[in-house]
């Protein structure tokens, strides 16, 4: 009698067991799917800069965000648009076939990191010369230095499109760098979505 | 005998695998717990742009930005404080009641999208008229086109409150707009710590 | 016989449960492990903004923000670099053993909070005075409260080593604040990877 009673516990508790291991197994499924969405919804440690600026005291704060995201181990992105495009100038091309509206706008915006500005105290260029000097002197790495450096460090450079157009650049006077893609707003938000950090100079 | 030992360690093999579902039972709870409370502080697919500036060049990138996030699938929060505030205003609307700032303000403060200007190279409105016709010619959207698109795309605008104040600036002035909705920082920031991508523009 | 084959699926059951458990138990340890490494890799509700700027409107924005921030129970970093680093001199404190660059800078750039002025309509000090004067009618904090109001809130405050460097400021000529700490990029770096919210101001 005993014996049977006990037996009986022990299949309940057998059915019971394979009752709550199947729950287990659903609840756990549920676990994994959710985790995955979350999993691809995560930022990825990268910072996306957008330079919309093209004065030489806010490129120059792009560039030291940008260096010293690659020293703590992020991936980095910039995108130069409006005022930041004529930056990425190659002082040394020349492009011929421009229309006069491109012309003027050539002539008219910085070519190259040598020719940026302060966006204060300018004065003439005084204001300028006089930061230029007390970034030798103070061991800060120049523009052209920066971006040196970024090209070594993978910092990606993206070039708005529009913007380039609108000012009627040509892709054969932009500055050599090794990770150099002409793009579109679309391209750098997939970026920036995934971003820990985003920034608009 | 020997089966005498097999029952035992069938027996013994039941109570561990009780133990163990509990065990698991548990472990499987605090991960759905903290599932939850991750979910609720992941960022939703959302980017909210503060529009601080007033200037031609940088509200058309705020709303480059904003249609090209809802092309994208993400939802779209502008928030217009500052000199950002003016540009919203109607210039087909007229209002009285102003005290003398709130005149002056209204006075001296761009008028709706049309009186926007550049940040640089303006030259009293011959770079600004420059940059408009290239827009065209180069099939850019205007910022009155803008707007209109970004209403029907379900882009969301907040317009600061304290700003409005601040220029004297009243509701009956300011554009109909499909989402429009006056607020304070309070209301932004909550949008904005739920978003994937923040700009100050 | 009939109890034989009960017996013996019993105990294949059995056999089941073990090798499921066993399957189960390698999935939780599985999500635990994912569930630490997206924990750690999420945002704090924390909100990081460059103060980049020296403009009285910009500034004031930020410290908006800042204040609002806390309101909401969000922790704010507030790390002044650039023009934003001469806000943080006070003007009640000296300091001798400057270079000529140092003294150029150090009487050219605005000292204090009561000395900043607008980035437009400053028109000789008049715009600047006349938004002084309207925010005080319109109860708008000054830049004065609001840094003393962001103290007593717990806003911790940086100030860029590289901007001080470069416009010869010394520590012992900026204000008393009690969360102020002078460090680089990368410090900022930090606490901004990690927050909901960044802003570049």
């Amino acid at each position: 009698m005993e014996e049977n009673v006990a037996k009986k516990e022990e299949i309940l508790q057998q059915a019971e067991n394979v009752t709550k291991i199947e729950d287990i197994e659903k609840q756990v499924a549920e676990l994994q799917t959710q985790m995955e969405s979350i999993s691809k919804n995560t930022a990825e440690n990268k910072i996306s800069i957008i330079v919309f600026s093209g004065d030489l005291d806010k490129v120059l704060a792009a560039f030291v965000i940008a260096t010293g995201s690659v020293a703590m181990g992020l991936d980095v992105v910039m995108f130069f648009t409006f005022w930041g495009t004529p930056i990425l100038r190659d002082n040394e091309k020349k492009v011929d076939g421009k229309d006069f509206m491109g012309k003027m706008f050539g002539t008219m915006l910085p070519k190259g990191t040598g020719s940026v500005k302060l966006s204060k105290m300018n004065m003439a260029g005084m204001g300028t010369a006089m930061m230029k000097s007390l970034m030798k002197k103070k061991n800060v790495a120049s523009l052209e230095q920066m971006l040196e450096l970024s090209g070594e460090l993978g910092v990606r450079i993206f070039i708005c499109e529009m913007s380039m157009d609108l000012m009627g650049f040509k892709r054969e006077e932009m500055i050599d760098y090794p990770n150099l893609t002409f793009c579109g707003v679309a391209t750098f938000l997939e970026e920036a979505k995934g971003s820990k950090v985003q920034l608009f100079i």
